[in-house]
């Protein structure tokens, strides 16, 4: 099987020019085949404020209603994703921006509403890989930004992070898929205090024993969820790392690496 | 070679809903191979003025600033395109939409600094048919917003017109194109105030008179001198028709045929 490199970016390097065009001739830099699943960062919430819409969060989680969609599919879906995409042909990599409607490639459902009514968000139903599969054939780099759609014709906000995990998983049917998240941390930390406490592996049992001891929280439990989901489902090796840090990590030599 | 047929949609049916989905069911009816061009509509300008950004016109054409591309490249190349592209999805279309810079498949200059500086606008300098082609063999519909990119990286705002006819015409290596431009009249018109003086076939000879005589101005001189240019350059047949008669017109049942 071929290898394949997916790397998700966070928001923060997004909304930081000059960090992000680091990171993109850092990515354009990898090896073999790859793609890439970005962020919205802060833009989304910026843009909202100006056009006067409201940005309600429940639980750390955006609600999405129908402006809030659309202006997330301006700002992910247009703005940052075609920025990247241009930045990505100078750069000599044939890059190719997408949403999980186009090509079909990522098909959720709308979130049913239980406690909580998160709007216009979708939950991953299925990815089509052997779409994803056919455009890394043609030497095309898939740049998504993160939003699905659903068979109804909606688009629907999703979690990147989750969706970067998603298509990873789905990828390991035609490739042996490393998973990268990038980010603004140098990876794990074992004190959230000290930027250089890096955990270099991190096993289930560690994770467990952080989190009980209250070292890792917050953002990084769904992260690390998601992490540990990707690798128990096919994934090969995720390494979570800083944005500037992404050349040296697929070494090992940088970030924290998960192990089963 | 295979039949393709390329349609443009113009900015007045992307303003409305109920016409934009009357439009998007005809499309998805059309037999063969497809692709479509979208133009972006008062969205824009709207979005703009939402957001402080003033809109400066010379000559009908848009000047196309820093802060204007992000709008044009949010609304045209996020919201619109995606809208579109969930649509068609939901029609049984399996649409990609991209920019020119996705796939690098429209290549284009900053067009040079004359008598007026129209910013970051966009002359089309290459299209990538053999990229696009590999697209609609894999019974993928590429939807393009209007949006072109440099090798230097920068997004460029691309009249969709022209577009759509360099798309058509380089499509010719590989195809048998008709090219549609749909808007909302009903052909080119002998009697600019008779909505149904529709011309049903139009030669060079008529065009040059009906331009000289008046009856056929403004905007429809540049829609035409693209449309001519496309049929000399290739394209089989250029049709030009009301957005709701898209399968009368493929019949050549409604709208203008330009003829050589």
């Amino acid at each position: 099987m071929d290898n394949l490199t997916v790397v998700k970016i966070g928001g923060n390097v997004i909304d930081d020019p000059a960090a992000l065009k680091r990171f993109l001739a850092a990515f354009a830099g990898l090896p073999g085949a790859k793609l890439l699943i970005h962020g919205g960062g802060k833009v989304a919430t910026q843009m909202a404020e100006k056009l006067g819409i409201q940005t309600t969060m429940v639980e750390g989680r955006r609600i999405t209603d129908q402006p809030m969609l659309d202006v997330v599919t301006m700002v992910y879906g247009g703005l940052v994703n075609k920025q990247i995409v241009a930045k990505l042909q100078a750069l000599e990599v044939n890059a190719i921006g997408m949403t999980g409607a186009d090509a079909g490639t990522v098909l959720a459902r709308k979130r049913p509403v239980k406690d909580i009514d998160y709007g216009m968000v979708g939950d991953i139903e299925e990815v089509d890989s052997g779409q994803i599969q056919f455009f890394l054939r043609q030497a095309l780099t898939p740049v998504f930004a993160p939003i699905t759609y659903s068979l109804a014709g909606d688009l629907l906000n999703t979690n990147a992070d989750t969706m970067a995990s998603a298509i990873a998983v789905d990828m390991c049917r035609h490739n042996t898929v490393t998973l990268i998240y990038c980010f603004e941390k140098k990876g794990v930390l074992s004190d959230p205090s000290d930027e250089n406490s890096v955990i270099n592996v991190l096993t289930p049992e560690q994770y467990a024993e952080n989190k009980a001891a209250g070292t890792i929280n917050k953002g990084m439990i769904p992260k690390l969820d998601n992490a540990f989901k990707a690798l128990d489902s096919g994934v090969s090796k995720v390494i979570i790392c800083h944005a500037d840090e992404l050349a040296m990590a697929v070494q090992q030599g940088a970030g924290t690496t998960l192990k089963k």
